[in-house]
């Protein structure tokens, strides 16, 4: 069946490929349907490897394991890195008479994992036969009998952030062969290993192997799919910088009943400081925060204005009664967002004492948008912080420093990176549009913005070359939290997605 | 050599015993220095029953013990309770020919512990040279010769809050039976068991027990002494009632990038209840919650003034640049307080994932004062919150509440009691403050209010009798926090402030 596409994309698809595009999905829709028991055991082993900052052997191992699998399939492979930085895997095949070169970026390092969170430990890949919320019961994929019911969910940390694009990217990459397609490009594959982290080293690694990594579109293999379900390329991303913050009282926890109102609470102070920096509908309350703002393009109001709506749905799915700001998610995502990610101050419950405890913790990160800065955010910030009476300090303050400064505020900031958003009609964009159009039955969402952060301004700072976000994960799959999971309907659409970036871009 | 007094205390003096009480002090001092390691054996002994709220066993059996050392030293004991409530521990003991009967109030639960936080675990007491945070180190009390060092601190929970009150009254009775000295008064004991779970069922258990418990004068044994460690009287106590409050965001973490800015972020909502609550000063945000509060009396104004600075040295200690409300201390403690003693929302520092939480705890309780009563406040608070747009439930709300109510948040509140000032110039009053006077080389320090909450309220409403608090432990003693502990020192005179409340008090 022809897929149904919209305006956009008929249009795009006149600067598609030569190839007949269903036919290929067809052939690797068979050939996976073959396989599926085959690719769920890789992803399983892939998953099993801990690639969390806080365990670098296992960061280390998952590198391994993927310069391997690449090995294995002929490619030109190498571990780039600089001191302290986990290794980018990196790959290379070339395609005789190919004249266009695409890099396919993924990364394989997860979210910081709670363990006592997870209903089964997070590096303990199960199987189950639907989401957990909804009853999802655990199914051993070594004896199930193929085909696999599509709506089945893989359970494990890096499943949809970012190891199903590995995966998609290797189940592609075998069809293709098996089926005996010729890729139409060059080849390239850059793995990255510190995403999670902020992508502290990537640039200084892309930048010195800024040659062996030329190419001629980048393919970014990150994020999830439309809520609606509907495949999704995205042409920019929000930016990103986190801080962890100290505020701090006395020097040991007081029975509140005795100083209560007289020595300084330090739980109160960073709720005033976050209520300080931020209004209750999201709106960031720095001065200067939103100047260098940039407005959106026509096209991409128009972009926007295609997506399916999909709030009503959300709000029913997350069980809220209200969004933040009002307005669509496309909308909010369109700005520059301050979320708090955690709060530590004394205790609650029944582990409550009365009294004042000695310190308060709270972990932020911001959301940048086109052209915000994050050395301007982080001034901004600092300087909106001296102004409310705060004295910034990076380390744990001395005796002499508590005794002299009212307000003391210990900032530890990441580095991050810039938001970026791209042209969405150049004649790679559209390319690709085609392409993925030709992968799906259902029509493609084209977004100006991914609301998470992707380092695609890093990318575009070095190379220069066209940038489209390809993802693949459910927008379900409780990334960053708890629980993380894949549907294995989007990891079978992502391999047709990526079958079609291997073998039928032209342009 | 003559105690310099106040001249506040000179003229109470007056109205003081006909014994000499400065040979008593003497006396007794005799008696402790030749009974130190018997007194701090007893001690330990004590400390050693884990008798907090989470352990209802610990406290069965704390109360069993101090039942027992009454019954050993000849009072007729009880264990008055009602249905799950911890036993108050009764004693009473006639005194032959005495008209005036005492009644001295304690509690024997501490308040909870997390035991990470304690150098030492809470309920395996050790002593040390001085205070931990100086470089104080283990003493091996059953072999150390006395007189121990009068600065040597013991630590454990309920140390300071309040073991060392019972300590010093049952040393004090051994002393005076040791010296052949006949009490003055008929002595009755009240020793609570949830104290520092609110109180409550003490209203209950006291009223039950109404004609045995009727007394002339109830001398609460709770609270620390002055910061300058001059002994404290004190005439009255601020009140209490805590809540903890949860409030709610998606029912599962969200990736913040794709949804931060429009899915709530419950962290965020809890900073912005708080700073609804309570400005940076201190001071408590909620329509009408001052209007209850009762004006100083000039008597209550002129004893505050004639106390001792502490200021400073508090904030050298604290290692703090300023005061909340930057007036005295005692000016401070005469307004009612909102205490923020927990927040829980998220991870912070290296566990923070780049999530929106699921949800939100804070754990708040207000000190009050007179005339404000507990159901006033807890009505005001759930009023201002709705006018806030909070809808307020006291379950965890389940999908259909969560999808109806923009703004959710759960309270539990605890029972709370009111605050208490009292005469501070009736005839008991004046005999109490003779007695102190007696008992110490330094001036005693005559406070109308602690800041710390004892349920002086409860007392006076059902007894109707004079009321002064009669602390022991040193300021500096960790209460409610880790590595609570008592200064040797404090025992010993609180062994003389006991001795003199037994032996001498007439009026």
């Amino acid at each position: 069946m022809r897929p149904r596409l919209s305006a956009t994309l008929i249009v795009a698809a006149l600067w598609g490929t030569i190839t007949t595009g269903d036919d290929l999905k067809r052939q690797v829709d068979g050939w996976r349907a073959a396989h599926e028991t085959h690719i769920v055991a890789q992803f399983d082993s892939l998953l099993r490897f801990p690639s969390v900052a806080a365990d670098p052997s296992g960061v280390a191992a998952a590198a391994d394991y993927l310069e391997g699998q690449l090995k294995a399939r002929g490619f030109d492979v190498a571990l780039l890195t600089v001191p302290n930085a986990p290794p980018v895997v990196f790959g290379s095949l070339a395609t005789p008479g190919a004249t266009r070169t695409v890099v396919f970026y993924a990364h394989y390092d997860g979210q910081p994992v709670t363990p006592s969170q997870w209903t089964t430990p997070p590096f303990e890949p199960v199987l189950r036969t639907g989401p957990l919320g909804s009853g999802g019961t655990v199914v051993d994929w070594t004896t199930a009998k193929p085909p696999f019911d599509p709506e089945w969910r893989l359970y494990g940390r890096s499943t949809g952030d970012d190891k199903i694009s590995e995966i998609a990217f290797l189940a592609a990459f075998d069809a293709l062969k098996s089926l005996g397609k010729k890729p139409s490009v060059n080849i390239k594959v850059v793995w990255e290993g510190e995403e999670e982290a902020g992508s502290p080293h990537l640039a200084d690694i892309l930048r010195t192997n800024k040659t062996k990594l030329s190419s001629d579109l980048w393919l970014i293999g990150d994020g999830p799919v439309h809520q609606s379900r509907r495949p999704l390329l995205f042409f920019g991303a929000r930016g990103t910088i986190g801080l962890d913050a100290t505020v701090y009282g006395p020097i040991n926890a007081l029975h509140d009943g005795h100083y209560g109102n007289w020595v300084p609470n330090p739980a109160a102070m960073v709720a005033n400081l976050i209520a300080d920096l931020r209004a209750p509908d999201g709106r960031v309350l720095i001065p200067g925060f939103m100047d260098a703002v940039r407005p959106e393009t026509k096209a991409e109001r128009d972009a926007i204005a295609a997506l399916p709506p999909v709030e009503d749905e959300l709000k029913q799915e997350f069980q809220i009664a209200r969004s933040e700001t009002g307005g669509s998610l496309m909308d909010a995502v369109m700005r520059p967002a301050l979320n708090v990610r955690g709060i530590r101050a004394g205790k609650v419950g029944g582990e409550a004492a009365n009294a004042i405890p000695i310190d308060a913790e709270v972990s932020i990160d911001f959301r940048l948008v086109p052209d915000q800065m994050p050395d301007t955010v982080r001034a901004q910030v600092e300087s909106f912080l001296r102004s409310k009476g705060w004295t910034i300090v990076t380390d744990t303050p001395d005796s002499a420093t508590r005794r002299a400064h009212e307000k003391i505020i210990k900032i530890d900031w990441e580095k991050g990176y810039a938001a970026f958003r791209s042209d969405m009609s150049s004649p790679a964009a559209r390319a690709v549009i085609a392409a993925a159009g030709h992968a799906s039955d259902r029509p493609v969402a084209v977004v100006p913005m991914l609301g998470g952060s992707v380092p695609l301004y890093v990318f575009d700072d070095i190379f220069h070359a066209p940038l489209v976000g390809l993802p693949v994960a459910n927008h379900d799959d409780n990334q960053h939290a708890a629980n993380e999971n894949v549907r294995l309907q989007n990891l079978w659409e992502g391999i047709d997605a990526y079958a079609a970036m291997m073998g039928e871009l032209n342009w």
